[in-house]
């Protein structure tokens, strides 16, 4: 089959592997019709991990079912599923609590498995034809018949919504409440659009590329321009000197200030002062355990200068990690369904999978426009 | 002052009453500048109630602050504030979880007190030119400064619209999860509109006034007439023969089913047919003790029949009672300062308090179109 | 194998059957070492359920696995497992919330199964020497190194034990509030004990068997003993007039007044009650969706007459159902290893499966001291 | 009146100061009975504050009501009351919800107040003969006739029970889990004591001093010496290599090395390590926003290195922060009226308020066996 192969740092190609296939049981076999490049791929393909050569990547997965193993119950050959990034067997004491994004059993000596992902497991990604899903039953997401019709919104549900919704739920966002996101990327947009979606009642963003500022302002979300002051004090003034309820970092440890500097802290720290005392962050964005080919000292050791001592002082708290997708799943699909969500919005760009590397080149240079990719296997 | 008083059954004139005034260092007095005419009002107007004669009627109240007590620290000579229609201390057991509706201290002897109400204190209402509050800094929401321009949503927080929310945090309504209302009443529709608020993907409301069930309609809800087939099989078919994820009662002892007959266990037995296993329900549709006067025999001493097998069978839970009010004003007022709510869709009257008497007749009747009423002592 | 068989109202009797086996690639066999007689059996024993003639019974099972299908993960053959009475699936909707009790797939057009019992799926129980376990990587528990030493106490985690823990979690009992449960028998004694665990100040258990409520002293709780006066009137005097911050409802439709009369709403309308204003109740006692052969006219379609206008007013809450045995199994299991809880303290009998008849007849008669029976097949 | 007051770094005297006095009409005045040193009292006496020549120490605080404001409805005179060590005014935004610790009222400028603390509002402390309780209604906490009896338990309401207590909370201790507590002084004694009284399956305890560490083992818990191995390899053996569930800080800034070495974030660093994914942290020990004369270049301006990519890859999250005493007092105190709960076991010494001074020295010097004070005005 084809598909999207990892051969070194920004070296991705369309290659011919062997086909996906059942190899357990509990397996089922998918055609993929979507799969989309997640922001987190772009840590791969930079080389600042060290995923193997010759990995199909892609954990963004969507499609139809052509094949299932012997023990699956539930999911039948025909129907339209979306796949979690994460793969969580369902059983371990993780699983069995709903924290399916730090399964024990897939990924043996960790907490976490994913398909196509560094670290994550031998599971090979989704930028292909077809997706072996293991623990089929529990992990597809079946879709009801206006699948194909929305195919562009339910993709979304295999990361990046249920992702964005994580850092609103970490946050513990109520209605009526005021938030801060920090960051206006594909994540950071998904979660602004969840705290709208759970009725805040202000919510602001942060960023500088004006096209993430415009699909920000276009959802009712305050945009902020971090390069147009202080984003704390323009926090704070939107706020009546008060800060924000809660806040969400949607970023990660490649921060870079407006003068393009990398500062691993700069978002935690900024919340710390933008969010009011006894307030609440999601942390979301991706920072690493260990990180050799960083600038910053403290973050090739995985650590970072946290402003601990007004953190405590405002008796804040705060949630991190990779979102449990399937804790939100079902819930963001019927959203979609009855018309009330519509995160295909964020999307710039829907490309034949052989475009792939095409449009990784984009994406990984932040060019203007390419703010979210699809790539359909089937796209002539 | 001239006041709206209670002198028997659907007997209600405005009279000259001594004026309101401050009793303790931690009261405010505060003239009247909106309050509304309440559902829950008619059961005393009805005679359903041992309210006494000479009792000044009216909980949901606003207004500004022309005096305060030499106690009170934080309201201020000129604020204008909303208050809730409980009456609480803010320091006694469940005052200081934030259970404000089940005050220990304001109404010795039972749990809750109330402005201008049956067996909640012996404390005035407010329709009436001024109002004496107690406990003014815990009692007060003070309002920013568009009050006065949107005057007729903030006066709902008074009572109203928390009241509905409560439904619908009782219930704990989730993003993405489905909700069925009965009742499409004031209360019922601020429930309908809270769900939406808090994102449920489908908010179902029945009723049979066609009035009423188009306000559901206009928020987004999907209206159920029960007089055109069984409720329970039109919420059944909208959710795909499962039930509902959530249920809220919105209606309480007098309910009628469509040929006129009272039956005050008919919403709850629905509600149980109608929600699917393992889901919640929020009671705030009024239930009272006892109901001497009562055509149910079960009811007369405050009982009714429940479809208990079903309900434990089904794994269900609920919860009961009246709103907290500050467990959410401020975040709601937030919502409405925002423009992200406006819960004054609901307002078919705006009257002076001299027409008061004649507006609760048409209110008790049910009069088409005679939605919700706000009075204004000082309209011309 | 040997096993204990249903014929008819009071009529069970250990036969040959033939032998459990595997029959699907998720399934476990186990052979059972542990097999309680529970309360609920005595719905079915006595004939106050429709259960199929020739069932096996037997839903509290604890064995050693001797062989797995060939889609199991976890589970290996030499495993000690206690097994949870509801059996379920790990995927569809309600279980992959934790809410395993409500399984949607495991017995298709109702929410729940479990092994040998009426109405919940075509699975024999474990009163035998062998049992089949379904979905066996997600409904075996497996216990640590001192499985056989600790075996009395481990058995009660298929269901006595987190029952009891269920009506605690219901009640959302807290570290020093007051605790009243309803029912001295083993799930009234185990939802006291799991009080206690959980830090309550105080914990009042209401019954009337002497055996019982010494049991329940015994453990630190205060016996209530109804017969001697007014339980309300009691309880209210343990808690200075207050009534008690939560309650926990043990005993089910088949209640009794101390003169022998059964009443099916007597102990959810004396909580009502004797619990205080906000507090909130777990009720784990069967309730029926119908009982034709109930004395009462109203429990005959499964309606208990509810003190509802004073429930409302309290603004009382409560929860209900089945417990949800995975949601508290390993916990209460790592209890037990630690030495911290050891349930076994209600376990009065043990003893081989060929006396089970005789044990069914002393524990139906609540013959003095029958409170817990073990059934060991290997027992000589 | 007599009261012991701060002149500088390690210089405290008795001495007389104007009697305390009540100033507004919502002040309790209250003679001293039983007020105790705590470990938080040192960063002042060490110097490592800014808190102002001549104030009055002491924030743990029991006694007798002797005069009440005329604005106060619930305190009595010769009520018996321990006093949070927060003061709070009942009505503002955080106070309403609970978040006692953090009044937005007490001392403009900041979230929180206290008695005779740097930063933390005009107070003086109650080591002395007589205190000013401002919102009397608000704080006082009642108590039960057995007072006196007690006094050495009650008085560890005021701070050090519930501030224990809070770890547990923010870390939410579930019955069953395992519990790494880092510190083993007061406060840490109580997080451990908390916990067992939660239900936790397992709790261990992290220290270096033989006296400390005998009373962690005292109540049950699992002492571990970091002088004797790694204490992260210590608690992944206790845990079968999993990590404790949930772990609580309760050391702060001034952490030392068994070398004696300062490192403010080696206690958070560790907890990161031995606490397993998706797990949740209490952080109760006492972090600064600035330390000027601090050892360590980043803790100077209140940050400290954390392992944060370690800790979002395992999923974890974590809360800050002083106690919110209103949110435990009640249940805490009824846990020792009813005889579960004898937090008095800390108290190594009960001495006259002469003797202030000399006991300051001693705690300081961390000298073996001074492990609580009382001081006690009445103590001849």
């Amino acid at each position: 089959m084809k598909a999207l192969v990892y051969n070194g740092p920004r070296n991705v190609t369309i290659q011919d592997v062997p086909d996906a296939k059942i190899e357990r049981p509990t397996d089922a076999l998918v055609r993929i019709t979507s799969t989309n490049i997640c922001g987190s791929d772009l840590h791969m393909y930079e080389g600042r991990t060290d995923v193997e050569q010759g990995k199909v990547l892609g954990h963004e997965n969507l499609g139809e079912v052509i094949e299932v193993g012997s023990a699956v119950d539930r999911i039948k050959v025909g129907d339209r599923v979306c796949l979690p990034f994460n793969i969580s067997c369902g059983f371990c004491k993780n699983c069995e609590r709903g924290l399916t994004g730090f399964c024990l059993t897939a990924n043996p000596g960790f907490a976490g498995a994913a398909y196509g992902y560094a670290d994550m497991g031998p599971y090979n990604g989704g930028q292909a034809e077809y997706l072996r899903v293991p623990y089929a039953d529990f992990n597809c997401l079946r879709l009801p018949p206006d699948a194909q019709e929305k195919e562009a919104d339910y993709v979304m549900l295999s990361d990046i919504f249920p992702t964005g919704y994580h850092a609103t739920e970490l946050a513990n966002v109520q209605p009526g409440e005021s938030v801060v996101v920090y960051g206006s990327g594909p994540v950071g947009l998904m979660a602004a659009y969840s705290a709208m979606l759970r009725g805040a009642s202000k919510v602001m963003v942060i960023d500088r590329h004006p096209d993430r500022l415009r699909l920000a302002e276009s959802i009712g979300a305050i945009p902020i321009d971090d390069t147009k002051g202080s984003p704390v004090d323009q926090v704070m003034s939107h706020t009546n000197g008060e800060g924000a309820d809660k806040g969400c970092e949607c970023v990660g440890y490649q921060a870079h200030d407006p003068q393009g500097h990398e500062h691993p802290n700069m978002t935690v720290n900024n919340l710390i002062k933008m969010v009011r005392a006894t307030g609440r962050l999601g942390i979301i964005g991706v920072f690493v355990p260990q990180d050799p080919k960083g600038p910053d000292p403290l973050e090739r050791k995985g650590e970072i200068a946290v402003d601990w001592g007004t953190f405590w002082s405002k008796g804040m708290s705060l949630g991190t990690g990779q979102a449990n997708v399937k804790a939100y799943n079902r819930r963001l699909r019927d959203l979609i369904h009855t018309g009330r969500a519509k995160p295909s919005f964020i999307v710039s760009h829907t490309l034949p999978l052989r475009d792939a590397p095409d449009a990784y080149k984009h994406f990984d240079a932040r060019d203007e426009g390419w703010t979210k990719v699809i790539l359909q296997p089937a796209l002539a």
